[in-house]
């Protein structure tokens, strides 16, 4: 009955939710889908890898965000394919049509063609993937408590992260902040503090998006924190024995893969040009090339940012390309055009440990303790975006402030598990 | 070097712990060992399974509680068998020589030997348990919405929970809340509101340990929140299609077990009497029948209590238990005798939902708002008793109040398995 055009959303990480919300309560219908049914503050998320937060204080049921916002409805549901000349996305047996299609589905975990290490090496890009790597750290430390075996007990006890941009380097220094300070007296005959915690980066440097003195600062830190920092370094292969790194093969239980992501799916669905990582190549409205009802965003898209740079893949660069393309919706509606989007970078910011970040405001440097009280702020601010009740964000941060590693469960059916 | 008794302690729950607790700094090595990492609030279980806890908020780990206590060593790890008169117990290939040892390893769900019937029903007795169910329930209303077949909505939106004793009744309540308010705006083609719960209880009346007026209240205190009582009858057969009821068929994709509990193993490790349920029939010390340096206790132990019950399976007599054998073996220690062990029952407690309880102190009755505000107040207490920090049961307290069913995650790698 109704004439409003239907805007479909699919993936409701920050760029989807950015869309929604600024559509919400418009004279538009919103879809919104998701393959899960919680949005997820990916920033934290390593901290729900190393034990400190759990699940559900960085992640929140999408349809209740939307609860009171009738014109929104979410489904929990997997795309798998678009009619882009149909108008219509397709998922299994079933299909939907739309006046407008967001495509904003985000990014996953890149073995660059080595997906065999991926079991012995897991990402971190969502819930799951965090709580099995917390599983496996905690258990490390569980078995080689238990081990007899000095081999098993070095093994168990080195920890390899694979990357140095900002995760490698948050989940290097939460690990040896975990290991040196939170379990130091829980366990009577391994001392957790003597575990090797090895970051290796195959470039010249850690955090390759920072000026060359917040990178030194960051290298400093983790190595004063006890990190083994490993630069221009390789990671040649990586088994459940351990990782080959440089010319050192390190028997390790515990790898962690933070070295890159690619975009799954949108070459296969769309047929235009992806870069190198799987990004779709977009206008200047960020609209598919040939159709300007579709569009990507986030983590998806290949935006062009000044004359050799592309917008990069970070939280408030899709909120801003969200709220964009939200815009942009509402003026084809009205019939009026809109300027191109224009990407206003703030700055970049990096967590290594409590009471130390790095943060580079277009040139503006700041490090340590007051970089990390930016960040924490920074973080506050953004959640609170998200999730209105001020109660709880008070809720949040008490319990970050106070509650060390409070989130030490090894779960799962397989919690007793064998290596 | 040491010539201190080594006392090994087998399972971390309220009763394993509190012996471990009272013999913390003591002349004595403890060594507990449990197969999971953490202890857990087994009271509040039910509370993760409907969404309104996260699991680290009734669960911690068990070595964190003992970490400034030198003489208490954890291990994580399965024990699987007993060498009674060797003084050993047996974990796979290894063995720990003990001179006293206490069993404390509880029970687990039992379906009266319809073991097939676990994988349509599951049980609510540890963590893995609780977030399954939680799955469960939440992808029940995610399916619902999605689908375009009535008879399957129908099914969807059929909660069945078997077993009229204090963890069906909670469960039902809890269900209740969460598809009549806490999910009610959330649906945009399903109404939540039109779930159908159903309790079935086999018996005449719901918790059956209490007197009769307690009964009735909580029976009709459901029947107001929406819960379709049903007494008297028997579940004959469950399925993934449905669980028959009396002469009731019943389509349901959702069916929980809260019908009974049973101890496993202790029969074959201890060779001596146990009770219909797999309890071991113990000495009035606590002691395994020829031999006083063994001990069982909590769920796993058959207790007499008066003439013609036995001790109950609930927390304040798992407690007392521990108490008492940490006592006993000090005694033991020291030469001296100890009195028999005896029961002292507070009373019983059961919430139905938010602001309604019912409470039978030895035959003071209390039901309603105040009982529920005991009810709470009791656990708060028995809370502190386990984590030390005021700060984290304010933390604990604010959120149990103030947050409504904020652990709504369907998280796993069969997030979006279909049914």
């Amino acid at each position: 009955m109704s004439e409003r055009k239907r805007v479909v959303v699919v993936g409701a990480g920050f760029a989807g939710m950015s869309v929604a919300k600024k559509l919400a309560g418009k004279d538009v219908d919103v879809v919104l889908i998701d393959k899960r049914n919680h949005h997820l503050f990916q920033p934290l998320l390593y901290q729900v890898a190393t034990a400190d937060l759990s699940p559900a204080e960085i992640a929140w049921p999408v349809r209740s965000i939307f609860s009171r916002s009738a014109n929104v409805s979410v489904f929990m549901g997997e795309v798998t394919g678009i009619d882009l000349d149909g108008k219509r996305i397709i998922g299994g047996d079933r299909e939907l049509g739309y006046d407008f299609l967001v495509l904003a589905t985000g990014a996953v975990t890149s073995y660059f063609g080595k997906n065999h290490w991926a079991r012995a090496a897991p990402g971190l890009k969502n819930i799951s993937e965090a709580t099995d790597i917390r599983k496996r750290l905690l258990l490390a430390f569980e078995r080689a408590e238990n081990s007899e075996d000095e081999a098993e007990k070095r093994k168990l006890l080195n920890f390899v992260v694979v990357g140095g941009g900002p995760t490698g380097v948050e989940m290097a220094g939460a690990i040896a902040e975990l290991a040196k300070q939170a379990l130091s007296h829980d366990f009577r005959r391994i001392d957790p503090r003597d575990a090797n915690i090895i970051l290796a980066e195959g470039g010249p440097k850690l955090l390759a998006a920072f000026p060359d003195d917040l990178s030194d600062y960051t290298q400093k830190s983790l190595e004063t924190m006890g990190v083994d920092v490993r630069l221009g370094q390789q990671v040649s292969d990586i088994t459940v024995e351990g990782a080959k790194i440089g010319d050192d093969f390190i028997p390790s239980a515990n790898v962690i893969w933070a070295a890159g992501v690619e975009v799954p799916d949108l070459k296969d669905w769309t047929e235009k040009p992806v870069d190198r990582g799987g990004r779709v190549i977009v206008e200047s409205d960020l609209s598919l090339p040939g159709y300007d009802n579709v569009f990507v965003i986030g983590d998806a898209a290949h935006v062009k940012w000044g004359n050799d740079q592309t917008v990069p893949g970070i939280a408030p660069a899709a909120k801003q390309q969200g709220k964009y393309v939200a815009g942009r919706i509402l003026d084809v509606l009205k019939g009026q055009s809109t300027p191109p989007f224009k990407y206003s970078h703030a700055g970049n910011l990096a967590t290594i440990g409590r009471h130390r970040a790095v943060i580079d405001l277009n040139g503006f440097k700041i490090k340590g303790w007051l970089a990390w009280w930016i960040w924490g702020l920074a973080h506050i601010y953004f959640l609170i975006g998200i999730r209105a009740p001020a109660l709880v964000m008070v809720q949040w941060v008490w319990s970050y402030l106070f509650r060390k590693k409070g989130a030490r469960l090894i779960t799962g059916s397989d919690a007793q598990s064998k290596p």
